[in-house]
């Protein structure tokens, strides 16, 4: 491959079919976007699982969360024909103007010896809860802090698209924070150290006519609460990632600086992903940025499958001078590659 | 009338007219939305000053903050007939998709004794500052906290729109607090003093795709770090609130609950004002809203102007059972009108 990650040769490390669905009238459709951390002498996945019911021909059904059915699961149907149907994404559709996703995601555990062969949770970790959570809960990033892990995560229901946040110290028991970023907004990677005293997260809201798909950053005083926002990096013109940027997983404390693996896509919806390098004090300061992408979706898993040329990572473990990147391909797959931060950080000239 | 405001006879209380510009090479084109408070034994008004330069034929030309400019504006102007150039919204155009607003907006003091008579200030109070307002500051709601004023706004730039916060205990110098709720949102209100030991406000995000406009509430510890966001109110269809609601200025403490007098527009962009009533001790419990408008736009003043059919308020001042809730009309006039509580709780039912 023509960049610089160097994939694991396993790829990709694990499929819809490894994964029991949570229910038996739904499959796993998609596996997507783990978060990462290391636990009790493992290293841990947590797994976006995207599910709905087996499709049948000349229809289109997908499950939303409802305490009122019994199943705690309703499902939406549309006959393909229904002239109000709008459905030209594999991701999500329209019905008389309401959006619905075409799956419901949870958050499922994974674990692993060697970093490579991962074992998964025969049930889920976490589910959506609550009335903004219907439409699932997507993406997690895990940041370490002071020896509690955070959860930061897209909650998604009718009301809007936010960043959810929960709390564990065991991985089986779990705190509920709410909802600590409001909509539009996705991609919230904590920093996994107080700067100036302050908590701080990059998050990334989305404009109404005025702004963009812009990466922004915040501080905060508890985590719970977040204030002082300033945005950080926009799309460039004619670039990789000209269309729409979001943090990665948790940044990384270098010597130059604060290194955080970023997404970006263009206006073809290919997802690549580059790096930012802020300053370590002030990390509203970018002091580089990738000029090419860290890695493209260039191998068949990346190119191909349910939506195809998706190079998308919220986790990543951290050894010396290696990361671990765990990433999804292709809205998919769960995918794994090297990456060396000195060569990450000799790619990144004093560019913006 | 056939609503239940009692309208000023004096209105508009103020007119474009009554302000001068800011810079001798702008006009005032509109006076909007103005927050209302009590100091010294006057009546304020933080009155939203939208200024342009004079329009010449041919040409639109709009005012951007820009401090590498020795004025400290920077003058975009585009050819009407530009191929490039959508222009069908007085408020706002697009040139090669980029937005602008077609003016530029500062928060200009205005200062009566009588609470009908006032006398605007000869220069602004606050003006857009940093490369969050670079289109201007709108649209301010003033709430008194423990003998200090804050000023939640709106701040525009071409990175969103977001709220910005300020405040002040003189009403001559102000502290900024930063953006404190990211893109997209506006329309937030404070309530005056705290719920179960946190500050709360309710604020407006937006969707894309999924969600909407609709109200949120969120607390805080500090009233600069916000979190914990619930959806409080959406719109409701065939309504005059069918397309989008935002709240109006500071919650009421009644005996019933939090009043809450807030705007809602239909698709054909007609703001009518209504109220919320809010449990006590619970804000997220609606217990009742109102079905037809309190008020709607239905004077000449507000069926006509620089945005006909708007009538829309972050402004009051409470005297036991009496509302003075001032309003911009049309966006371009400041009006009053006054407003009974016990006559707005006698049109609520328990109906949500």
């Amino acid at each position: 491959m023509p960049d610089i990650a160097k994939r694991f040769p396993e790829n990709p490390i694990l499929r819809p079919s490894d994964v029991i669905p949570s229910r038996s009238d739904l499959e796993v459709t998609c596996l997507l976007n783990p978060g990462a951390f290391r636990y009790g002498g493992k290293t841990g996945l947590l797994i976006r699982v995207a599910e709905r019911p087996v499709q049948r021909d000349g229809i289109v059904s997908t499950p939303v969360i409802d305490p009122r059915e019994p199943s705690g699961i309703a499902v939406v149907q549309f006959d393909l024909n229904d002239p109000d149907l709008d459905y030209k994404d594999p991701r999500v559709f329209l019905h008389k103007g309401e959006c619905f996703l075409t799956t419901l995601s949870h958050l499922r555990l994974a674990w692993s010896d060697d970093g490579v062969n991962f074992k998964v949770d025969p049930t889920p970790s976490l589910l959506g809860y609550g009335d903004l959570e219907t439409f699932g809960i997507e993406d997690s990033r895990v940041a370490e802090i002071d020896g509690v892990y955070y959860l930061t995560f897209t909650s998604v229901s009718p009301s809007g698209v936010g960043v959810g946040m929960a709390s564990t110290s065991d991985w089986r028991t779990y705190k509920r924070h709410g909802m600590i970023i409001p909509p539009h907004n996705k991609d919230c990677a904590l920093f996994t150290e107080k700067i100036n005293g302050k908590y701080m997260c990059i998050h990334r809201p989305s404009g109404i006519d005025i702004g963009g798909n812009f990466m922004w950053l915040a501080s905060s005083p508890d985590l719970d609460h977040w204030g002082d926002h300033h945005c950080l990096a926009k799309p460039r013109p004619n670039m990789w990632d000209s269309k729409r940027v979001g943090a990665g997983a948790a940044p990384i404390r270098t010597e130059r600086g604060w290194l955080e693996i970023y997404h970006g896509a263009d206006f073809n919806n290919r997802y690549c992903l580059g790096a930012l390098l802020l300053d370590l004090d002030d990390p509203s300061k970018v002091l580089a940025r990738s000029q090419e992408p860290l890695i493209e979706p260039l191998a068949d898993y990346e190119t191909s499958g349910f939506f195809g040329n998706v190079v998308f990572t919220n986790g990543h473990v951290v050894d010396g001078d290696t990361i671990t990147m765990y990433y999804g391909a292709s809205d998919e797959f769960v995918c794994g590659a090297h990456l060396s931060i000195s060569e990450i950080l000799g790619t990144l000239g004093q560019n913006v």
